[in-house]
């Protein structure tokens, strides 16, 4: 009987050329492919709710495939794919889904966070993981900012060439900046949960906040941004590194109770 | 004039062989040696105030170099290193010191972390600081393990073969156990204070806490380890990756007023 997985993943991913596998360089894509074939004994075939770019994270990256050979719980391949990937990949949960499952065009939401740095000095130990900016940035207009993309917007300002998309309206449910002190100066993130996403918007969303950080930009450009559905070139795409896939949702009725489950 | 100066040096040791310079490998101390070099004009000596292991990260390790040439305020030599820095490594601080400042001899505390991770499957995105236990710990046994390392002891049981220390009685000021939740499971970590350290004392000491918090042995065994004198085999030694030097303190009155600081 052929089966079908969701597993949901983390990774960090500094040393990957991306999700998508591609001629050059290793993609987390392949990596993962190739410890699943192990542990299910044939090749299979790994679709993800979405590619991420080169150096860019994961906490809750889905992705799915099927076997017609794997018949133990679906919870069981947790432990058993994580013995056969690399200590900057692991699967976090797995789970039966209904035979099928297309793990792009099932999902409702998607969250994402980006984490900037401001500080006198970079912070090594936090290096991949964020954009240092060695400057104050005025976290309450990036705030204003953010708050102006809730809502159903067309979002073709923030995304980049190289893309196909039918459409670029999009409904964001979240955008909110956080605060806090760290180590000599401040972190800054933002949370960002939509319907879906176009190609790098969370990181021209993010670059845009910059520049409003910065005072180049009043919060309220952003509307003149969205409204013009050209592509922003005012401001700058962040850094691929500062960017994690935080979450991905589907609907409750694609997950199947796995009679095998204890 | 010659003038001595002590930075507050931030590291990821993931791709390094240690601080301090040896044949095989590249070390911090050498990295930071060359960066100086090129910002004051010439060779410099570096001594840290002691050496980490590879692997082994600093959020606040101390180290000093003299300089005859060198005339600006200590504070700009912040900013001039680290332009010459890779980003896993960076200055914090510098400040002016007496000359002849030894940031071994004078040190007077230090402080570790030590970072176990208790969730079922690993974190990708902190595994380069933590040693991941894919198990629960007694972190409340742990807690009372750690508490009875307080005090003036004479801590061989804790010392690794390689080093030449004329006594190993060291005075433990904090040693502390903290939770908190983290995704599908706990970070506990390990604050420790003292005088001093001997070669891999933290890293004993947090393998001996995991013994305890595993259930092989009770708090108290640590009482009879201590007392023995010998180096402690019924434990492991924690791996490198979970240990972070924290700060190092030296009295105030090394520190003198640069004259030409604004």
């Amino acid at each position: 009987m052929l089966k079908t997985f969701a597993l949901t993943v983390a990774y960090d991913g500094t040393r990957y050329a991306g999700w998508q596998i591609q001629p050059n360089g290793l993609a987390i894509q392949q990596v993962l492919s190739e410890a699943i074939g192990r542990v299910v004994g044939h090749e299979v075939q790994v679709r993800g709710s979405g590619r991420t770019d080169a150096g860019v994270h994961a906490i809750g990256q889905v992705c799915a495939f099927s076997s017609s050979v794997w018949q133990p719980p679906a919870s069981r391949l947790v432990r058993a794919i994580n013995t056969h990937l690399p200590r900057d990949i692991s699967v976090v949960d797995s789970r039966a889904v209904v035979e099928g499952f297309d793990p792009i065009r099932r999902a409702t939401r998607k969250r994402y966070r980006y984490r900037f740095r401001t500080s006198r000095v970079p912070d090594p130990l936090n290096n991949a993981f964020h954009w240092w900016i060695p400057r104050r940035l005025d976290h309450e207009a990036m705030r204003l900012g953010a708050a102006r993309l809730v809502g159903t917007h067309d979002f073709k300002a923030f995304e980049s060439l190289g893309s196909r998309r039918i459409t670029s309206v999009r409904t964001v449910y979240t955008s909110e900046v956080c605060v806090h002190e760290v180590m000599a100066g401040r972190e800054i993130t933002l949370e960002i949960e939509a319907n879906g996403f176009l190609y790098n918007m969370v990181r021209n969303i993010a670059g845009a906040l910059v520049a409003i950080g910065r005072g180049r930009f009043a919060p309220e450009w952003l509307d003149g941004v969205l409204g013009s559905r050209a592509r922003n070139i005012e401001s700058q795409t962040a850094p691929a590194r500062g960017l994690c896939l935080m979450n991905v949702d589907y609907p409750q009725e694609l997950f199947v109770t796995d009679q095998t489950e204890g």
